[in-house]
């Protein structure tokens, strides 16, 4: 295992997607900023506002170390309390201005830590999801398949957890609804081996990009309105609302000291609450919620 | 202690202050949903949108009952894990449309419980804090004014500790700023005996409706532009981040299965969130950074 392996190759996908972005929307308006964090390592954080088609964005890598690590990351492995590690990520949130383009989130990351009696632990993580508000159902089957087609080239077994994972964590209690139509979620992930694993990642992303990108050129171009408009930024205090009161890497971002601006570059550029609003019944935003706001077996698979 | 003394007192408490709003903004549209509760109780809840002066607000009261105390009320007294328990309180918040006028919240809240092994335990619990976007001095220091007034007439040591615990408790850690410029807040709460500690919950609920009102029409004809509306948006932001990351009555409402839309009816209209935003030097965007968002000694009292 070379961990500095981990830092190139995640480098490479956060550049390789950024060209990507501004080859399909050109005037999108970029800052960069590299950052340090005061107890070890720092990142490269590229904001994205404006464009002809993106409203919000960006495209962070980040490489942090510790020696003593916090709570948030224990879930489970009181093994790691204290333990010194070293955590790397690439985070990714597109949030599209036309209502009909779908806001999607990837991300990969890697995490090792050394134990306190010595013991060195690592695993990857990550995936990707898509967040529409109004979905077409022939572009959700395509995201799913993509998805199901990269797994499959690895495991016939991954898809199956992978999207149940994603179903399961992307899901807002307090609404009873998904965030969105999901895609793939993992955590903890060790495949045959450490290069395996790291391939499996980076294809990871490049699925993501290429799947969403596919889905964006699509619908980018529809015709929408005021009322479209609204109903996206309605939805869109969802994503607050899961990002700020569920999401686990949020959570720890700010618990690590992390940099909030890179944190919760994931944020929508405007959300809005609006008291008890339910969609009119028979209408598109209606069928957002009745058709796509749960666990669908969208590829037909036998379970 | 008569329970129901609470239920009644309560219940006044919102009505009052519901009538003191539409005295001051005839126009504002109610909307009024009495809920229940599956495992016990429920509430009244008023929405407001869209007055001449409100933009968006809540007075809600509830009351709920539970037969197994859920984990994010024990903080410190495992005594309560699994106890029963009947919780009410009144919660208010209102963002109005113009940035010269401050957000407010308050609050009064009572818990009761009884341990398994029988034990009956009460408290009290509220406050209210100021969040302005452009803050006149003179009104800051009114709000504290009236704040230690009430206090000193109940005990001359309750202001300067309830003062702090509101400057400690409405504090954004991951943007190192306070909310606004506090006010006060206190939990555990039982002064002389159950009486006077009633009566001091109501009188906090109208002190904050009298301080609040008397800031209110002081500002609310002022002008403003775009400028100063998107950076009342933009502050909003902070706003549902304090809500959604750090507000203790929001996680024990979604975690208690409350009513979801009554525990967000404090979230803003409109939240934004832009990159790395700062205000310009010398602004009067700035000074808010600078002279407000930190705890400040406005009685100038000896400490």
């Amino acid at each position: 295992m070379n961990i500095e392996d981990v830092h190139s190759a995640f480098t490479s996908v956060q550049n390789h997607i950024i060209s990507k972005l501004k080859k399909f929307d050109a005037k999108v308006f970029q800052s960069h900023d590299e950052w340090k964090r005061t107890e070890g390592g720092g990142g490269k954080s590229y904001a994205f506002a404006n464009g002809s088609f993106l409203e919000k964005g960006g495209i962070n890598f980040s490489d942090v170390s510790g020696s003593n690590l916090p709570p948030t990351a224990l879930s489970g492995r009181p093994e790691l309390n204290g333990a010194s590690f070293r955590a790397m990520g690439v985070s990714i949130v597109f949030h599209p201005f036309n209502p009909y383009v779908p806001t999607s989130h990837a991300n990969v990351r890697f995490f090792s830590a050394k134990t306190k009696d010595g013991k060195n632990i690592w695993w990857f993580g990550g995936g990707f999801d898509l967040t529409p508000y109004y979905p077409y159902e022939e572009d959700v089957i395509f995201w799913h398949q993509q998805a199901k087609n990269l797994c499959d080239s690895f495991d016939q077994n991954l898809y199956s957890k992978f999207k149940k994972n994603c179903d399961e964590y992307f899901y807002l209690p307090h609404r009873k609804e998904t965030r969105g139509v999901g895609g793939i979620f993992f955590d903890d992930l060790i495949l045959k081996d450490f290069t395996t694993t790291l391939d499996f990642c980076i294809k990871v992303m490049e699925v993501f990009a290429f799947s969403y990108f596919e889905i964006f050129s699509k619908r980018k171009d529809l015709s929408f309105g005021e009322k479209e408009k609204n109903f996206q930024n309605y939805r869109r205090g969802r994503y607050a609302e899961f990002n700020l009161v569920y999401d686990r890497g949020t959570h720890f971002g700010l618990q690590s000291d992390g940099r909030t601006e890179s944190i919760l570059m994931s944020m929508p550029p405007v959300a809005n609450w609006i008291y008890n609003w339910s969609p009119e019944i028979g209408s598109k935003e209606e069928s957002l919620y009745k058709n796509f706001l749960k666990p669908v077996n969208w590829l037909n698979l036998q379970i």
